[in-house]
C-alpha cells in the first residue's frame, strides 16, 4: 500500500495531491494515508503536506532507491526482487552468487559503484559512484548455452530503444555488445552464464551505462573512446527513470526473444540501429584478425563478415573496429 | 616438512621407521623429527614410537582429511588446494563459490556427505556421510564453452581407468558422464560451467562416486539401478586412497586434453571402455526420443547414432537406456 501511495504521489511529482484523492483511489481511510504519508517521510522520502491541500512529493536526488524503484517499475517479473548497494565488487558476481541461492528470474543487482567490475573477456570494468549504472539481471531461461549469443544481441536492442525514446540521442549498436554515440562507448553488456553442457542453468545479464559522467570523471585512457549521456547531451538524467525505462524494454524484448529462441522478427530493428553494418572492419578473436565488410547478423547472434577475398565468415563473438582509410 | 615426514610414515605404513632415517632423508635433526612427530600425534594420528626401533603409522580410519591427502599426493596442481568437509550443501556449489573468489586451478573440494547434491539436469543425488566420495574440483582451461561435453568424457575415462586399475573390476563409461559396473550406476559426472559468450571463466567438475555404501543404503528405488565398489566386489576401500588415484588419472587426461582440446588420441580407449558403442539404445533429449545404435563418437564428445531409418544423428548430451529385446 506505501508504494502505491508512493506512486500516486510521484506520478504528480511537485504538485499538491488531496488525502481525500489518495483515500478514495486506493479504498482506505484518510487517516491510513496520513500513517503511510508519515511512514514516507521517515524514511527519507521529501514531502510536503499542507491542510486543504494535501501532499506533494518534491522531487528526490538521484540516489538509486529499490524502494523508489519498484513503487514504479511497470514490468511482470524483471525487478520484482531488487537489490540495490552503495558499493559491491559487482553486480554480476553478487547476481551470481543470488541465482546459485535460488533467487528468481527477473532479480536485479543495482550499485552506485563496482569496486571490480568486470568487462568482457574479464577486462577491468571503471565504475566510480554517482553517474553510472551498473546493474545485473538474473534470466533463467529455458535455454541452450549456443542461444546465449543472441540474446546479447537482444538486450543490447532493448537497451538501444529505450535509451533512444529517452534521450532522443543517435544511440547505435556496436555489435555484439556495446551501445556507442558518435562512435564512444556509452554502455557495455556482459552477458554470463552458468550452464550444462547443453543447458543453461541461469543467464547474468550485465550492464554498464554511462549516464551523468563528465569527461573528467573518465580515467585519461578512456576520455577518447567513452562517453556519457550527460556528455552527449548537455542533459542530466534521472538514474532511477533510465533505469525504469531499460528494465521495462528489457522484459518486453526478452520475451519475443524467449518465443523463438532467435532473433526473429527483431533482426531488421537491430540492422537498423547496427554501426557496423556495411562497414569495413577488422573482428579481433582470440584465434585471429579478420579483416572485410559486415553484411548481415545471423539469427544466432553472430555476425556474417565478407573479406578482401571475397569469402564469407561466420563469426560468434569478437572485438570490431572500423578500418580507416 | 610435517607432510613430508608423514608421507614418509604413509609409504611404510606398519613399520617402523627410525627417526635416524628421517632426520638423514630430510636432512633435519632428529630432535626436529620428534618435534614433528609430537606434532603430527596430537592431530590424531595414529603413531607409535618406540626407542630403538623408531615410529610407524598405524592405519588410519576411512576419514576424509585435507591434511592426509595433500601428503600423498603425487600431482602436479590439481589438488594444491583441498578443502575437506563433514558436510556441505553441495561440493560443486561451493566450488563455484571458491573459483568466483578467485581460487585457482586445481582447487578440489571433497565433502563426506551432501544436504544438496545435484546431478545432471538439476536433478538430486543422494549423498550419504560415510560411504562415498563426492568431489568437485576447479578446472579454468583456455576453451570454449563446445570444447565442454568433450572434457566430460575425458574426465569419465580418466576415472574409469584410475578404478579399474585399483579394483580390477570390469567398469564402463555410460556416455556422457555415467561409469557403470554390470549396468548399474556406480559414478557420475556432472561438468558445470562459467562463461561468457565464447570463452570459458572456470569449470567444476563434480564427481559422486559410492564406495562402501551396502544395498540397504541406498533409498528403495535406487536399489536395482545403483551399486558401489563395495557392492561389486565385497571389499572396502579407502576413500582417501581412491580420491588420490582419480585426482592423478585426472590431471593426466586433463594434460592430455588441453594439446588438442578434443577426444584425439583417448578415442580408442573410451571406445574400448564404452557400454553403449555398438548397442541399440534410446537417446532421451529434452527435445526427443531418438531409437538406433550408437555408431562412434565425436571429438567434440558428441555421439553418432545410426536410426533404425539408418539416418545419422550427431547428439551431443542426453539420457540413453539400452534397448531390450
Amino acid at each position: 500500500m506505501r508504494e502505491r501511495i508512493f506512486k500516486i504521489l510521484h506520478d504528480n511529482l511537485g504538485e499538491y495531491v488531496s488525502g481525500q484523492k489518495i483515500s478514495s483511489q486506493l479504498g482506505i481511510t484518510r487517516s491510513a494515508v496520513y500513517k503511510h504519508i508519515k511512514a514516507l517521510k521517515a524514511q527519507g522520502h521529501k514531502i510536503i503536506s499542507k491542510s486543504r491541500k494535501g501532499h506533494m512529493l518534491l522531487d528526490s536526488p538521484d540516489i538509486l532507491s529499490d524502494f523508489q524503484l519498484k513503487c514504479r517499475l511497470d514490468t511482470i517479473f524483471i525487478g520484482n526482487s531488487i537489490f540495490v548497494y552503495d558499493s559491491i565488487h559487482s553486480t554480476n558476481r553478487l547476481a551470481k552468487e543470488l541465482a546459485e541461492e535460488g533467487s528468481v528470474e527477473g532479480t536485479v543487482v543495482i550499485a552506485d559503484s563496482q569496486t571490480d567490475g568486470k568487462g568482457r573477456m574479464g577486462r577491468h570494468w571503471i565504475s566510480p559512484p554517482a553517474g553510472g549504472l551498473w546493474m545485473s539481471i538474473i534470466l533463467r531461461p529455458d535455454i541452450k548455452p549456443n542461444n546465449v549469443a543472441c540474446l546479447t544481441l537482444v538486450i543490447g536492442l532493448a537497451i538501444c530503444k529505450a535509451l533512444r525514446k529517452l534521450t532522443h540521442l543517435d544511440i547505435g549498436l556496436k555489435w555484439p555488445n556495446d551501445l556507442v554515440i558518435n562512435g564512444r562507448k556509452v554502455c557495455g553488456i556482459l552477458m554470463e552464464l552458468s550452464a550444462e553442457v547443453d543447458r543453461v542453468n541461469y543467464i547474468i545479464a550485465g550492464i554498464g551505462l554511462n549516464v551523468n559522467f563528465k569527461s573528467r570523471h573518465f580515467p585519461g585512457e578512456l576520455r577518447s573512446t567513452a562517453t556519457s549521456l550527460y556528455i552527449e547531451s548537455g542533459q542530466r538524467y534521472g538514474r532511477k527513470e533510465v533505469a525504469l525505462q531499460m528494465l521495462y524494454s528489457i522484459e518486453q524484448h526478452y520475451i519475443g526473444f524467449l518465443q523463438t529462441k532467435s532473433l526473429g522478427k527483431m533482426k531488421e530493428e537491430y540492422k537498423k540501429l547496427s554501426i557496423v553494418l556495411g562497414k569495413d572492419v577488422v573482428i579481433t578473436t582470440p584465434e585471429k584478425n579478420l579483416y572485410g565488410r559486415v553484411v548481415d547478423f545471423y539469427d544466432d547472434g553472430s555476425i556474417l563478415l565478407v573479406d578482401d577475398g571475397n569469402e564469407q565468415h561466420k563469426i560468434l563473438t569478437g572485438d570490431v573496429s572500423l578500418r580507416l582509410y
